[in-house]
């Protein structure tokens, strides 16, 4: 078990645009000893006044702390910056890898350090800049659980919600891209939805009330839908797809009549209607994973 | 003011599928004298053997009451079963189709009450069949207020959250559609993240937690988002379209590599991609509605 107190913690942070830089001052916040470097140096300097020491290259952050954060676009970029640091700087050290990326690409970085015999953990940050240092920084983490058990102590100073979600080093960002994709339908189908109703003279604002009351019934739905995806079998208990294929079709037929964009609608009836055309329409929205899964 | 008790109440139920039989017993359980009427009559025999008084026919059932409540299938059919019945047997009473359908059906129903001098209430139902009669029964209604008002006081008998929502009749049909959408796009946002997770090993109940958070802060995206679209102006605070453009590329590629049905990711990448390439990259989500209204 780690007892160490953040002050005898220590951690460099590489990559200093708006979400590295807000890293970098949380673990100086935080009270651990922390080093910062940047391509262009300026941007390190507001965190050099904050308390950062700069490194004055890229080896000199690597070899200043045992736990070493970078923030850079890519994992490929990522890659190609870290090789120009000799292998034996990264012994006894972590790499923890924050990059927005694909699980393929976050498991070609793990091959990666794997070869170059570097520890390393793969992050997913899960909330924008201002949260990072609150209560409700999360960030999920994958790869190799030893190393992130090494790093946490560090981790959490600046994100106290860190997450190990499995040994599989594409698992953080797998599970960053599905629950964006949860956020992203949320918000386009209220858009898409707003678009309706604005056209009949609503007033968006009016809308949110009843959007809300959605939001409200879907922490169960989704209850119900897992349920059903774990057991394989899609009972159509109070609604089924049929019933679900005609409040569809109504959706892109509104849609239409008022002139929008109508592939979402028209998307979730063809989910719908390759169901019941194969012979479901009475089983439950839940079995649309199975055309999900049956891409063609 | 109405000040009569439910004892005083009367309403007929025409149409008695799951949602009309729904309705009936929940009207009867209030208290109101309910008189109930379908094509085929065995449908009626358990409403009777809870208290409803058997229309003869169609005429009788309308005769019976004040309230005249259809469920039947379409909003077409509910016109046709009613033209059947004398203009003059209409007076006085006022007819509340719970059809589902489009803004324009309802429209449409409205026009043809118009014409016939007949009151006629708009609605949609919320909820599904076993919430009917709970105080969580929620029904929207639109078009002449006077007669909802009305009718009010029977309708609150079996959906106690009696919401009318505009003169324009399709009003209702127009929310429930909106509100429908958000529900259904929840649900397939939710699936297709499922599938995509559970490639990689995860059951779909592991990742309902995960979920949950996205759902968690929805209500205040919608907040950002409606005050947005209602002003007129889309700045990117936090996040910004090429962000997000990023996030749903790496999205859409997950999807691929695992073989899915990418159409969901890739509809809300070209979203954002249409509004990033006509110069738009700062701005925040919520001018994607830009796009929504001007299908292409």
């Amino acid at each position: 078990m780690n007892t160490s107190t953040p002050s005898d913690l220590s951690v460099s942070v590489v990559g200093l645009g708006p979400m590295g830089s807000a890293l970098a001052r949380a673990f100086v916040a935080g009270g651990a000893r922390t080093t910062v470097w940047n391509r262009t140096p300026q941007k390190a300097e507001p965190l050099a006044a904050a308390g950062a020491r700069l490194a004055v290259d890229l080896e000199d952050a690597v070899r200043a702390s045992d736990i070493v954060v970078t923030c850079l676009r890519d994992h490929e970029s990522t890659r190609a910056a870290l090789d120009a640091v000799p292998d034996e700087v990264f012994t006894g050290r972590t790499v923890v890898v924050l990059a927005s990326g694909t699980p393929d690409d976050a498991r070609r970085s793990a091959a990666w350090a794997a070869e170059r015999g570097i520890a390393i953990v793969l992050g997913a940050i899960m909330v924008p800049t201002p949260v990072i240092g609150t209560p409700d920084a999360l960030i999920l983490y994958s790869g190799d659980r030893a190393p992130f058990d090494g790093a946490r102590p560090v981790l959490e100073i600046a994100a106290p919600r860190a997450e190990h979600v499995g040994d599989d080093p594409g698992l953080a960002p797998l599970l960053d891209t599905a629950m964006l994709e949860v956020f992203f339908a949320g918000m386009t189908a209220f858009l898409h939805a707003t678009a309706l109703v604005t056209q009949r003279g609503l007033r968006a604002t009016d809308f949110v009330p009843w959007a809300r009351e959605m939001l409200a019934i879907l922490p169960a739905t989704f209850d119900g839908l897992a349920h059903d995806v774990d057991s394989g079998s899609y009972p159509g208990d109070q609604d089924n797809l049929a019933m679900e294929r005609a409040a569809l079709q109504h959706m892109v037929q509104s849609s239409r009549d008022a002139g929008l964009d109508s592939r979402l609608p028209e998307l979730m009836f063809d989910l719908a209607d390759r169901q019941v055309t194969a012979g479901h329409g009475a089983d439950g929205w839940s079995r649309v994973i199975e055309g999900i899964r049956d891409a063609r």
